[in-house]
């Protein structure tokens, strides 16, 4: 089984996961067939590493993990590579794909500047 | 004059604003007769007022100020009213308007989730 675990900063505001609240509820939408779960990095609950392994207890072989960040920061470029070193040696079975983080894929950040294009001409 | 004032944090490395460059130029590209410039809260220039000041100075009356950020953090709820009461004092016939964060925009979550549902096959 495949799944998809997003990963997100966290913040001590419960306010603050609302938008990845909204992201994994529209995942689930459009793939109803999907596993996916929400998880955090520092100050919110779940963590990656307990949110991995409840995947796998339910059957995933195969993780899709999506950093929910706008750029590449030093939480990508070194707490998450750390991270999931400790998930594969914890789980050596288990096939790991890493996405590229939201500001690195092109098709967004054109959906972005288009938003923004409308909204300086609305507001 | 109407201008775009995107806001994104700010951080060491110099690569990690290459997301919110890319905003900027692609919101230049899609409306080349709309001024856009890009700002930083922190630990990379330009900052907010300086990059406002100059605007009006070219002749801005209307400010719409953009946070790039994925959801509504202490910088957007506490430190960003602050610019915003300190430009307004500064420039008091200036009009600002203020966006939604990219995370509170349902267009941008659904668009970020169709584009995960599509790593989640593909990868």
């Amino acid at each position: 089984m495949r799944a998809v675990l997003l990963f997100a900063h966290g913040a001590r505001d419960p306010a603050w996961a609302l938008p990845f609240v909204a992201i994994r509820d529209a995942v689930r939408s459009a793939a109803p067939g999907l596993r996916v779960e929400l998880s955090f990095l520092e100050l919110m609950q779940p963590s990656l590493p307990d949110t991995a392994a409840g995947l796998i207890a339910d059957g995933a072989t195969e993780l899709t993990i999506v950093p929910l960040f706008m750029a590449q920061g030093g939480h990508l470029k070194k707490d998450l590579p750390v991270l999931l070193d400790d998930l594969r040696a914890a789980h050596p079975g288990l096939t790991v794909h890493l996405t590229s983080a939201i500001g690195d894929v092109p098709e967004l950040t054109r959906a972005i500047a288009d938003w923004v294009v409308g909204a300086a001409t609305r507001a």
